[in-house]
């Protein structure tokens, strides 16, 4: 795909070329299979992906079971009871099998004694001295469920294609299984190596706290001790606090060589890089990468978020991400975050709902970039924030949502059909539900 | 709403009425005020529900601010800059003050030079010794963002109506904030006062794992020490383990009030009591919630889950859960869910996608019952698992999610257009995302 890997260093003179972001896609899709298996609680199992199918291990439920309070009895001998013909039931005492003409009081979830095949509700009944009256017939199978109705043993339950939900957890516990084998969440290292606060510009680190919440979001597992800014960026008011134009050649190598450092320490299923990915004389994290592994991809066709690196540390694949909050966050989500979707065993796709809108003003994208675009609905129509990458954090937090616009286009004109990714987890854009 | 409450115990007799789910729904708003404010650090706040409005405490950017690697100049300078008409700047070192005719190497993030307006990119540029050429007009603006461009000082840039995204937790640290006010997250008391396997069926408890991942997802925080049986329920094999026809009136009564000591313990905002809420004879848990303070609801015209209760103790909302899991499940969404939701500041709605698609198979429905049916997509088109409550846990495993069905009608025939609650959290049914 990429032959001669991407030029080397790209400082001060720009990207001759960029990678496509399918080719992108192409390089994470390759170099993420699933993770191994681990064991967890299944209380704790949540939204993780099942190793493998889960296979009912016995019926459910085991035996025949009452699902109803009531009285245990055979439904043949209800058969013409009503009102004015009251059927009489001796109640008996033994919980293991039914006698002829009797019924037995139940609780639901109690095992039927032998012989019941239908339970009939207080409401059908007339109680007595030691007996009832059934005042309407009951058909077989009323009220209860028979051995293996639910489930049959070795009948698939619970496949693999999604994550785990609540329910599915009780069904599993339901069984009397304690832990179930899940993918291993991905462990990510995570180097906040530049932001942009290692200016005089009073800004502080956005991407640490972001990253974190996605990562998360994704499965993913932040190694504890690299959550930092890993001693390359400097803090206001101490000496390594230089304006950019004082910065050395000398400085820029003193970081590169700290940062493949850390790159290249074992550990992790996943290193991102954040900040120093640019053109600037101290965007050194491409050439760290270089030194400590490979540099397969550096520049992509993809706005916000061209800057974004790939590339490997002996099987261990690394993502370089821009270090601009709102490129950080494209490149997180299209890139890094399938990455790690990926390696937990997650399905690939966003994890943001999708749906169909029209667009309702000229959304502009430039030809051969791959483009996301924050927008806002308005009457249920889209309606851009701005043109892609602008207006920061701020914009993304007034956004409901984005759309992507291929490379070939140069946006979508009012009426077009687009896909709608909305930034809620869970929406409800026609306010329909409850 | 309830003039003089249900009917107090309805064992062995059954429910005489039922509220409508409705008024149960009333009665669910009616005691979910949303809880006070705490402080959390900000990069711990994703999802949470932000106590007011955040306002941008500054302009953001602070100061005039590159985006982009280059060279900081004068765009009026640039006019009629080409590549048959390079034009010249020099090279200065100083990064505060923009001399006339001078250009400032600068990184994305840096604070612009008074004076300059624009950044030219390296490819629109030709270096020299000392000295560029620029080849391109450059317009204003171009690379770099004025002071407050992104936000502006008291700006709302995030209100209460959503969860927190990860997004919003970096535009918030973007500021240097480290809190964040955020509602308080409900403390779930989750009493498992009954479950199936408390009979010799070999099931074991479904309901814990399930509610605890449920309660999880909508943001409540368990009490740790009565995410337990409760000591109520005996295990398999111990003295306390009878059949069900053998619980005498004297052992319902010790586990009645042993559940009203749990139920009336102070510390909770919520008291989740599951099990026993039905109508046989062992059902105590309407009639301990009566004792230790007050049963408002009992029986609801819901299927499944209609032998929900609803009560307080003190100011505390209790909310009884059938204790057959799939009756549990419906019960907790419909009405438990949506009290934590509301105590911590989030939204009714049910937390699952909503979307519309039209009625494949006729779905049947009691009139008279609030009734969930769970549901397959085969071509787009909505099928009905089976009946409502029908298939128990297995089927809800089986199902992308469910349909509503209320009290007046009788079913949805086929071609009807329906609202389909998807059962994962992120869907794309039109499998057109990226």
């Amino acid at each position: 795909m990429i032959s001669n890997g991407p030029r080397r260093d790209v400082r001060l003179e720009g990207f001759s070329s960029r990678s496509s972001f399918d080719d992108a896609l192409g390089w994470i899709d390759g170099h993420s299979q699933p993770l191994n298996a681990e064991e967890v609680p299944v209380a704790a199992a949540a939204g993780r992906i099942l190793a493998r199918t889960f296979l009912a291990p016995a019926d459910q439920p085991p035996t025949d079971t009452a699902e109803m309070d009531g009285y245990a009895l055979r439904s043949a001998e209800t058969i013409g009871a009503g009102g004015y013909n009251p059927l009489p039931f001796s109640i008996q005492q033994d919980p293991r099998q039914l006698n002829p003409a009797s019924a037995l009081l139940i609780c639901s979830g109690a095992p039927m004694p032998r012989g019941a095949d239908a339970i009939a509700s207080f409401d059908l009944i007339r109680p007595g001295a030691g007996a009832i009256e059934v005042i309407e017939s009951v058909t077989r199978g009323a009220g209860m469920n028979f051995k293996g109705q639910e489930a049959q043993a070795g009948a698939a339950l619970i496949d693999s294609s999604r994550p785990l939900r609540s329910a599915d957890l009780g069904l599993i516990a339901s069984f009397g299984i304690a832990t179930v084998a899940v993918i291993r969440r991905p462990r990510v290292r995570l180097i906040i190596a530049g932001c942009k606060f290692r200016f005089d510009s009073n800004l502080s680190d956005a991407n640490g706290p972001m990253l974190r919440a996605l990562i998360a979001r994704d499965g993913g597992l932040i190694e504890p001790e690299t959550d930092q800014f890993a001693g390359l960026s400097a803090q206001p008011g101490t000496p390594e606090h230089l304006p950019q134009s004082t910065l050395s050649e000398d400085s820029a190598q003193l970081v590169q060589a700290a940062l493949a450092g850390l790159i290249a320490k074992p550990g992790a299923d996943l290193i991102l890089v954040c900040g120093l990915t640019g053109t600037g004389p101290d965007d050194v994290a491409p050439l760290a990468l270089d030194a400590a592994g490979s540099l397969d991809v550096h520049g992509i066709a993809l706005h916000p978020g061209g800057s974004a690196g790939l590339g490997r540390v002996g099987e261990t694949p690394v993502i370089l991400l821009p270090g601009s909050p709102l490129h950080c966050l494209c490149a997180y989500d299209l890139l890094a975050g399938r990455l790690i979707r990926r390696l937990g065993g997650r399905a690939s796709r966003l994890p943001y709902a999708v749906r169909q809108a029209v667009v309702g003003r000229k959304i502009v994208s430039s030809i051969g970039n791959f483009e996301l675009v924050q927008v806002r609905l308005v009457s249920g129509e889209v309606v851009p924030l701005g043109s892609a990458g602008s207006g920061g954090l701020a914009a993304a937090a007034h956004a409901a949502g984005f759309v992507l616009i291929p490379a070939p286009l140069e946006g979508y004109r009012p009426g077009t059909p687009v896909s709608v990714y909305s930034y809620d987890e869970v929406d409800d854009l026609e306010g329909k539900g409850l």
